[in-house]
């Protein structure tokens, strides 16, 4: 029950993108009534992760409404006709699994890894809380408060994460993605059990769900099941295109500064409007995800060589995208200074470093250690079963397509030095972005 | 057929809000179908000026759909099942008098001005175009067209405007009121004659409306007119509590550049989020008004004085605040650099001046002053009829009531010393702030 972002925050991590190529051939059905079906099969041992991702995440929440998504993701563990409130988790672990859901911008989705011969179970589970949930009058008040208490411990008492929101709304002027995934505080607590349901009746139902098994099963296995337990549901005639509020042209930079005496570590973080991975045309965010392996990924990157080790001014820089998005995405750099140096001195360095990568342009040494981290990570992915599943949940949720997936290794190891610099070229806009610093009370120069 | 905006630019003008308190007795009356009725008698000379205003503005617009109360308010001129295409206007022209209409972010409005005895003859008319509307297929696609050139002549070709909503879409992170009332080019351009009818059909009804006649009638005139014309009218049940996203507790400062080489005079203004005047409770709004006079109110204000007067590294520097809103507004100031001022030194004067002002406190005999011109205001605002109507209109579609707008003369000239300074400490803030650079192309010390 936790909340995915897209931006991770500082660690530098570069989402390359899980990727399937040498994976095992994955399979896919539609039941009739719409339910998409992924199989991943994996026969290394005979355990199973069942999902089940629904098209709908906390950018598609009415105005107003903001932490809906994430609250009737806690919801959906209460019960439901067949299943008796609070049992849901204690059943799957009484037959020795796991379970646990997730909520991001552009999807919900939940999931069991257990044996592989309790698949029919968990698998009747998620069917009966599609359509078939509960919500006692017992119940939804003390789950508002626990998530009330998630967003405090999650947010509230981490300034980098208050930071976080405060640059995402001021990034989209107009995109619900300027909302933060659990919710504003003053939305979340008047949220009500008719909100959550009408959320549930709304946006819940077989045509606006992916089933996505991977493990120790067969596409035949899988789809007897889900015709079984899925099949009887009625497809919804409420689920219509995802269109939600677009970005307007950018015009003007933008600066925040967030100040609070908890932060021990100041740094500069900057934000740009991006593209994200298009169905067909995904050669842009390719692109993209290799800038930031560039720019920020590791000791050898430009950030890093320029501020870290040449010039000994910050700790830590980076660069950040995940191009896996139904609508415009982000990029980022940032900088962590080094005691001494000011928020101002690094941010320049950083822009001074980013100037001169625009002018030399990639080293083509780099470039190719970049394909190579690339192909290994692809060796790596096979190993997480349960990562390649969300590799293709969140992709289908966010309008890709299972050749997309496929094809994103190829993609990336198609980036020429000179789509780089296009990309790069576009990206960093100073109109569309947002130049966001964390300080603390002491912090170097800080402003009045 | 024009825009509203609460933030007229940088003319320095304090709304002092037009005040009834000398004027002739403001009546009041509501029919049976919900519509509010008020009347303010002017037996000056024969003329009326007869008002329509709908409880509806850009902020109660549906996400995705930004411009379409104000197309709508266009679309309104079209015709009815009586009225034939495009002679709403001439008919009144025809009869001696003049229209218009306005939309704002919490009203739209209409109105005639017209010889008394033509008072039948409007009333009747925008009784019918209150639910007999006709659109057209001939008309809408034109119309769409008219909004998008006022777009470009409005804002397109003015910097000042084009900051103005940047700076709007910042300072809001969540409530509608940073969309443009004008709406976002890509999103006026995708509305459709059905998103106009479907506007119409829920939110325009007497019970959303309110009838405000100024001028040569009395209440039992125009009282029966409203039941001949209005009376039929059946009352709508799509009306409902105007509940907008609010916002979140604000807390990173904001700041933001638009470069564009048009600009012959950058400036810097900075925003910060506002009590707005709630009804029975208006005494904050009425101390920022004074404060904001204080502030920026003429040659002997503040900020005239430090910047404009002594220093003189400003052309001129000033305050503002309109507090007749139905949520959250702003408290604004200012300052356009001298030649050979760059907008760094302007701002850091700006932020001395403010602060010396929170160390010293109100001038008394600059408040006995300013007193005096709210005295003089009200006095002046008996002459303008339309400008008393306007008045009521706005503040009785912002929540507030006849007796508000009649407590706003005796609020502001009840505001002491304490009250300036007290509001003076929550609102400059700026945690709650955006600060906004407008610059050209050659603006001194311009960032990269």
């Amino acid at each position: 029950m936790t909340l995915t972002s897209r931006l991770t925050g500082l660690m530098g991590l570069i989402l390359l993108g899980t990727t399937a190529s040498a994976f095992a051939q994955v399979e896919t059905h539609h039941l009739d009534n719409g339910l998409e079906i992924v199989v991943i099969p994996d026969h290394r041992a005979p355990v199973v992760t069942n999902m089940v991702w629904y098209r709908i995440g906390s950018a598609d929440e009415p105005a107003g409404k903001s932490g809906i998504a994430h609250y009737l993701e806690h919801l959906m563990f209460k019960g439901t006709d067949e299943i008796p409130e609070g049992q849901f988790s204690q059943i799957v672990a009484a037959n020795g699994g796991q379970d646990n859901a997730f909520t991001s911008y552009d999807y919900t989705g939940y999931f069991q890894r257990i044996a592989a011969d309790r698949l029919p179970l968990v698998m009747r589970m998620e069917a009966d809380r599609m359509t078939d949930l509960v919500i006692t009058e017992a119940v939804w008040g003390p789950e508002r408060d626990v998530i009330l208490e998630e967003r405090r411990s999650r947010v509230a008492s981490n300034p980098s994460a208050i930071l976080g929101e405060q640059r995402s709304a001021a990034l989209y002027l107009n995109h619900p993605y300027g909302t933060p995934i659990i919710g504003w505080e003053h939305e979340m607590s008047s949220l009500t059990r008719q909100d959550a349901l009408d959320f549930y009746t709304r946006f819940y139902a077989p045509n606006n769900a992916i089933l996505i098994v991977a493990g120790d099963v067969t596409l035949d296995e899988v789809v007897t099941l889900a015709e079984e337990y899925f099949g009887p549901l009625a497809s919804s005639d409420s689920i219509s295109e995802r269109i939600r509020p677009q970005e307007p042209i950018a015009v003007a930079a933008r600066r925040l500064v967030y100040e609070d005496p908890r932060v021990q570590q100041p740094y500069v973080i900057r934000s740009y409007l991006a593209q994200e991975r298009n169905a067909g045309a995904q050669e842009d965010a390719a692109a993209l995800t290799i800038l930031a392996e560039l720019l920020g990924g590791g000791a050898t990157s430009v950030l890093n060589r320029a501020l870290v080790v040449d010039a000994g001014i910050a700790v830590s820089a980076g660069a950040f995208y995940n191009g896996t998005s139904l609508d415009r995405t982000s990029f980022g750099v940032y900088a962590v200074p080094a005691i001494g140096t000011s928020l101002q001195q690094v941010e320049a360095a950083m822009d001074a470093s980013l100037s001169e990568f625009m002018q030399t342009g990639v080293d083509m040494e780099h470039l190719e250690r970049i394909r190579t981290q690339v192909r290994a990570s692809e060796i790596f992915a096979r190993d997480s079963q349960e990562g390649l599943a969300r590799a293709y949940g969140s992709a289908l949720t966010s309008g890709l397509t299972v050749e997309d997936v496929q094809n994103w290794p190829a993609d990336l190891d198609a980036v020429t030095a000179e789509d780089v610099m296009r990309v790069a070229a576009e990206v960093m806009d100073l109109r569309q972005s947002v130049t966001a610093e964390l300080r603390g009370t002491s912090t170097p120069e800080a402003p009045q």
